[in-house]
């Protein structure tokens, strides 16, 4: 059976994702994102999900950063609605003087905690479901996390669906080693970096307007190495193996210092820039 | 005297960069970069510094979110070199079991605490300097923050400079209610949403282009209200009372759903996208 790596432990919306995103598979928890790639990168599993984008706080950076790096390549996308629970071993609310989440948890519950915990310290997890099991052993300690994640660690629900946004939803990205076969309705995902002149972002985009090719999406991220110099990772329509796609691929590498393809796969996304 | 609000509590970056920007100035510490905000737009404090970009991390999204909804304007940027120390109580790493830090200086210290301290556990803090505060009083606690909130709270440096990256380094924008006057050297920012089309980012920095503004930096987020629509922050060359500015700014007013100045300002940075 194919193996599949996740940010675990169980309980985690990144189970729930590879789940979702793997028909018949044996799930594989990993500590963290960096293990998960590895995994992949050696082949000691087939494939694995990253979440790398929440609508409510932005890019997962880690996500980004690796992706960048690591020679795997994005396969496909799928999207989970997040509905955060308080979770504890008690009843009622009036008994928790600690919080533990992970801090993009935290930081998407703010205001509920504000007007509900006022007094409660938070405290950051590697993951949710690590708060979960850090909760299921201290009576004073609630954690933010997944309803699954309730089962999994015998908690009950405090407060449910308490994220300050009521659509968040988390963008995650099917990770492997081969390149996806074209469906008709897929985009490609780059990241590159710019020569240093005035003009040259507009010239990148330009590449892609004059081949036609819509882009969906387009972020900055600080390169570690060069203070305030940027990758920069953009979605657009279509398949690498498009000729269109391919002609504006083929110009924008000549063009950046750095560049790197990071997959072709189906969209589930509606999106336009 | 001046009043000048900055995130607190006492020894925190937003301190050191709030004694930088104002010469003679009274610095009030305030809980919440909303309150920040709050107090100037009032009136109750005459300015303000908010950390906006860390060369490692990223944007502050919460400084970005409300520069785009508040009546403040930025009047000056500074960059502050970040050397995050691991202080205590005591005089040695052997006895500590947690680390208290706000959750951005957790990330910066990532490896190091992964290399250092992997067995304890790590809480996230509203502020570094809070977290100092808390070390203060509990031996077991180290605390990650400045050399001068060593100082504030009587803490010892078990460990100094731990951040990942040596060049980290932290830009503030200086915040008040004035446009800042013309220097000859400015740069303008900024946030505008985009029309529901296919080239539209294209368009948009088009605009620029044909009037020969070079842009500094462009940078999207996620809109809380419309899931998967973006605000895009853009830095461009030049001041509003510069005509070429001026022209550019008002084809992008009239391009973008949604538009705010978020001010034109002397420019400490050379950047070129």
């Amino acid at each position: 059976m194919k193996q599949v790596a996740y940010l675990g432990p169980k309980g985690t919306y990144s189970e729930i994702a590879a789940r979702q995103a793997f028909d018949e598979a044996e799930l594989v928890p990993h500590d963290s994102l960096e293990t998960v790639v590895a995994a992949i990168e050696s082949g000691e599993v087939q494939g694995g999900v990253l979440p790398i984008e929440n609508s409510t706080e932005g890019s997962v950076h880690r996500t980004l950063d690796l992706l960048a790096q690591a020679a795997v390549t994005i396969q496909g996308e799928l999207l989970l609605p997040i509905h955060h629970q308080l979770l504890g071993k008690g009843s009622s609310l009036d008994q928790i003087t600690q919080v533990w989440a992970h801090p993009q948890a935290l930081a998407q519950c703010r205001g509920w905690l504000a007007d509900n915990l006022p007094h409660a310290d938070q405290h950051a997890a590697p993951s949710n479901a690590a708060a979960a099991q850090f909760a299921a052993s201290h009576a004073h300690a609630a954690a933010i996390a997944s309803a699954e994640a309730a089962d999994h660690y015998g908690l009950h629900v405090l407060a449910g669906n308490i994220e300050d946004d009521p659509h968040n939803v988390t963008r995650f990205v099917v990770v492997g080693k081969e390149l996806s076969k074209p469906t008709g309705k897929d985009k490609t995902s780059l990241v590159c970096s710019l020569p240093h002149k005035a003009g040259s972002l507009y010239s990148l985009l330009g590449i892609f307007a004059q081949h036609n090719v819509n882009l969906n999406r387009l972020e900055s991220r600080p390169l570690p190495e060069a203070v305030w110099e940027y990758l920069f990772y953009i979605d657009c329509d279509g398949h690498l193996h498009d000729p269109q796609v391919a002609a504006a691929l083929k110009e924008a590498e000549a063009y950046a210092p750095f560049y790197k393809l990071l997959g072709s796969y189906p969209r589930t996304l509606e999106q336009r820039l």
